[in-house]
C-alpha cells in the first residue's frame, strides 16, 4: 500500500541534489565536504532563523558569540565527549605562521569553551539560570558532502542553559524541543515525533537525549532537532560549582539543545514533487510571483501596479524578464516552490480578472481585482495547513506496528517508514536489530504509557513501545 | 586646548578594557587571540546587523553562505592578496583524523572562494550583477588581544559584488560606504569622514579602498568601515569573462566592502566617561532602566505597571532585583550606559510623578505620569542627538591644519587627532612621515577640492590635502 506512494522517490537521493541545484539553494564549494548556501536557500535560514529566535527570546534566553577555536584539552574534559566528537575534528595547527603548542579544534560544538566561561561567570545561586544561546558554524569532518543533509561546515544555533536544579533544567530541555516543534509545524508545514534518545543514540557527554524526529517521503527518520538534558555531566568534568541558599556547594545543572541548517533538507524533501520544490508560505522567501503574459503592454503596467499594492503585505515578486516565454517563466517558479503564482494577460485584463496558480495542488483560481488581496491571504493560509496535514497523513500512514520480528524485518524490507515495537532496552538488541535491518531506535515517544509486552527481538520483558526506523 | 579633553583619556586602554569586562560587554576567551562577546555586547551586535542588514537588503543585496575553509592555492591566485593575508593565517592541517593533502586556511576574507564560484554561475551579461552579502566569522591570526579592536577571530559582514562595468561597480562601492556613513551616524551616534585610502594602505588586492574614519578621544583614527573598488584584478586573476550584449568577452569589475564588531569597540570609546558606557538609544539594549527604591511596596507595584506600559515601545528593564541598594543599582546601570533611568519611590508616588535621570548629562526630570511617555520619547531623541554632536564637536577640535612639517610634528606630539596636509602622494614620503611621527595618511577625504600646494614633507608639489593620524 505504501510503496506506491514511495516509487516516484525511489531515486529520492539524485531527485534532491538535482532540484538543490537547479532551485540555486546551494552548490558545492571547491573543499572538499564544504557546500555554498546561495541567495534562495540562505533566505529559508534566514527564515528559521527570524521565526526560531524569537521563540528563544521570548523565552528570555540571549544571544551571544563564543569563539570557533577550542584548545585540544578542553575538549577532553569530558570523556564521552571527547570520543564522540574526536573522528570528526578539524584541526587547526599553525597560526600567524607559526606551529602551534597546542592544537586548536575548529568547534564541532561549545559545550566545553562555553562552560569554562560558565564556570568564571558565576559563583551564587544569584547568578543562575545562564540561559545562552549562540547562531553560528560548526565543523564536523565528512569525507561524502551530501547538501544540507551532511557536510563538513553547517550553520545551527545552539543553546546551553546552567540551572540550579534538575527539574528546572529539564524544565529549559522540553521547552526547546517544543519551540523546534513549533518551528517544524508552523513554519516549515512539517509533522514530527517528539520524543526520548535511547542511551546508545544520546549525545555524547548527556544524561539523555530528546529528538524530534521526521519521516521523509523514502520512509527514511530525519532527526530534525535535538536537545539534552546534560545533568551534571559537565558541570563535574569542569568542576564547576556555585553556592545555593544555603551555602552548600552545587554543581550546576545542564542542558543543550540545537538546530540546523539540516532542517531545510528536510523542508525540501517533505513537500517537493518531480516538478521541484513545495515551500509553505510561512516560510517562502517569495510567496507570490507575478508573471505577466510577454507581450502584452497594458497588462505589464497592470502587473506592476498589483506588484507595489501586494509588496506591502507579501513577499512577492514580479518576472518580466525579457527574451524568455511565459511557459518557461511558470516551470521556473514551479521548480523554486513558491506558493501562488499570478499571471496576467490583456484578456484577464478586460475581464478585471487575474488568474492565480497553487503550487501544491495545480489548482487555478480566477480573481477579480477586487478580491484579489482577500484571496491570496486566504489560499496562501490554505496551503500552508494543506502541506502540513499532508506531511502529518503520509507520516502516520507509514508508521506501522510490529508484534514480531518477522513482521519488522518484512517492514523494512518493503514499505519502510516508523515502526512502533517493543524493545527491551538492552543496547545488544539494538545492535542486532540495526545488523539485521539497518533500522535504529529513533526514539521513544514522550507520554508513552507503561505496557507489559514483549522485545519485537528477544522476547524478554519489555515496558515500552519504541520507534524504530531507517535514518539519515 | 585639547589636551584637558584628553586628560581623561590618558589611560584610555585601561579604561576600555576595564569598561568592557565590568559592563559584561566580553570577556578574554580561553584560546589566545580570541574573545567571547556576552549578551550585553552581543546585543549591540544584534542591533547593528539589524540596522545594516535593512539597508544591504534595500539595494537588493542578498545574503548568502559561504564556506570557512578556503584551500591554500585559491589564496595564492591574486598575488597582492596572498601577500596580505599569509601572515596572519590560521591554517588547518588534519581533518577527521587525517593529515591533509591540502591545506586550507580558516578565512581571512572570502574574495577568492567566492568569486570561484560567481565564475561557475555566470556566462552572459544576463547573469550580472551578482549582489551578495554575508555575515559571518573570519581569522586573521593576532598575538595580543584587544577587545573588539583586535582579535584573531572576529564577525562581520563582506558584501561582495560585480557588475558589468566599472562605473555601475564604483557606484555600489560607494553606496556601501554611505550606508557604513549612515549606520555610524544614526545608529552609533558616531561622526566621521568618508575618503580614500592611499595606494600603500588599501585592501592587498583592490584597485581603490574607500574608508570611513572615526576619531576617539585620545586623538586615534579607527577605521571604522572600508569599501574597495577591484577592479578587474579578481577577475583577471580567476580568468573569469561573461559575454556582453555584443558577444565580447568581459572581465567583471568588482567590490567588496566590510564592517565588524570592531565598530563596538568604537562605538564604546567614542561616548563613554569615567563612570562607563554611554550608549545612543538607537543602538542601546536598553534604553530605559526602571529602578523602584528598594523597601517601598506601593512603588514597586507602580513600577511594574510602567514596566508593563512602556515595553510595547520601548526597550525597557525593571530592576527590583534584591539585596541592592538603589545606590549600587543606580551605578550599575551607568556603567552599562543605559540612556534614561526612571526612578520611583513612595514620595514620587504622591506626588504623581518619577524622576528620569539622563546618563548622557547627569541631568534629572521630574516628570507626571500623565506626560511619561512623551517625555520619554522627546528625552531619548534628545540623547541621540546630543551624543552625535558630541562626537561631531570633538573631531572638528581636534581637526587641524599643518603647513609645516614642525607644525605636523608638533601637533602629533602634543594634541594629536586628524592633521589636514598637502602630501605629494610618494610613498616614500608616506613612510617617513610614519616613521617620524607615527602618523599614517587616514584618507583623502571625498569631494577634496584639487589646489596648488606643496607637500609637507618633501616639498614638492601636491594637489590634495590628505588627512593624517595615528590610528588604532
Amino acid at each position: 500500500m505504501a510503496k506506491s506512494q514511495l516509487k516516484n522517490f525511489s531515486k529520492l537521493s539524485d531527485w534532491f541534489t538535482d532540484i538543490i541545484l537547479k532551485a540555486e539553494l546551494a552548490d558545492y564549494a571547491p573543499v572538499k565536504g564544504c557546500m555554498v548556501i546561495r541567495p534562495y536557500g540562505y533566505a529559508l535560514w534566514e527564515g528559521i532563523q527570524n521565526f526560531l529566535d524569537k521563540l528563544i527570546k521570548d523565552h528570555g534566553v540571549k544571544n551571544a558569540y563564543f569563539p570557533i577555536f577550542i584548545p585540544m584539552h578542553y575538549l577532553q574534559k569530558e570523556k564521552e565527549h571527547v570520543e564522540g566528537f574526536s573522528p570528526q575534528l578539524a584541526v587547526v595547527t599553525i597560526g600567524g605562521g607559526e606551529e602551534l603548542t597546542e592544537k586548536l579544534a575548529v568547534r564541532p560544538t561549545s559545550e566545553t569553551v562555553m562552560y569554562d566561561m560558565y564556570k568564571k561567570w558565576t559563583s551564587s545561586w544569584r547568578d543562575l539560570p545562564i540561559l545562552i544561546n549562540q547562531w553560528c558554524n560548526v565543523v564536523r569532518w565528512e569525507k561524502r558532502t551530501y547538501l544540507f543533509l551532511r557536510t563538513s561546515e553547517f550553520l545551527w544555533q545552539e543553546g546551553h542553559c546552567a540551572h540550579l536544579t534538575h527539574e528546572e533544567s529539564l524544565e529549559t530541555t522540553l521547552w526547546a524541543l517544543n519551540a523546534y516543534e513549533k518551528t517544524y509545524n508552523q513554519l516549515l508545514g512539517m509533522y514530527g515525533i517528539k520524543g526520548k534518545k535511547s542511551q546508545s543514540e544520546k549525545f555524547p557527554g548527556a544524561k539523555d537525549s530528546y529528538t524530534f524526529e521526521c519521516l521523509m517521503p523514502n520512509g527514511k527518520a530525519l532527526q530534525a532537532a535535538t536537545s539534552h538534558d546534560l545533568g551534571q555531566n559537565f558541570s563535574h568534568s569542569f568542576d564547576w560549582t556555585v553556592q545555593d541558599q544555603n551555602k552548600n556547594k552545587i554543581y550546576p545543572w545542564q542542558n543543550s539543545w540545537g538546530l540546523s541548517t539540516r532542517a531545510i533538507g528536510g523542508l525540501i524533501m517533505a513537500h517537493g514533487d518531480d516538478n521541484g520544490l513545495k515551500l509553505p508560505p510561512a516560510i517562502a522567501p517569495i510567496q507570490l510571483i507575478i508573471v505577466p503574459i510577454p507581450g502584452y503592454e497594458k497588462s505589464l503596467i497592470k502587473a506592476k501596479e498589483i506588484y507595489q499594492q501586494l509588496k506591502k503585505t507579501y513577499r512577492v515578486e514580479i518576472d518580466n524578464r525579457e527574451g524568455e516565454t511565459a511557459g518557461f517563466k511558470f516551470n521556473k517558479w514551479e521548480l523554486k516552490g513558491v506558493p501562488l503564482r499570478l499571471e496576467i494577460g490583456d484578456r484577464d485584463l478586460d475581464n478585471n480578472s487575474v488568474i492565480l496558480t497553487r503550487r501544491d495542488n495545480n489548482q487555478k483560481i480566477t480573481v477579480t481585482f477586487d478580491n484579489l488581496e482577500s484571496e491570496i491571504k486566504n489560499q496562501l493560509k490554505d496551503i500552508q495547513i494543506k502541506l502540513f496535514d499532508a506531511h502529518k497523513k503520509f507520516t502516520q500512514k507509514h508508521t506501522y506496528t510490529a508484534n514480531t520480528y518477522d513482521e519488522f524485518k518484512k517492514i523494512m524490507s518493503e514499505n519502510r517508514g516508523f515502526i512502533s515495537s517493543f524493545w527491551c532496552e538492552n543496547p545488544d538488541c539494538e545492535a542486532q536489530i540495526k545488523a539485521d535491518t539497518k533500522a535504529t531506535t529513533r526514539c521513544l515517544p514522550l507520554n508513552s504509557k507503561e505496557e507489559k509486552g514483549r522485545c519485537v527481538h528477544c522476547g524478554q520483558p519489555a515496558k515500552y513501545r519504541w520507534l524504530f526506523a531507517l535514518s539519515y
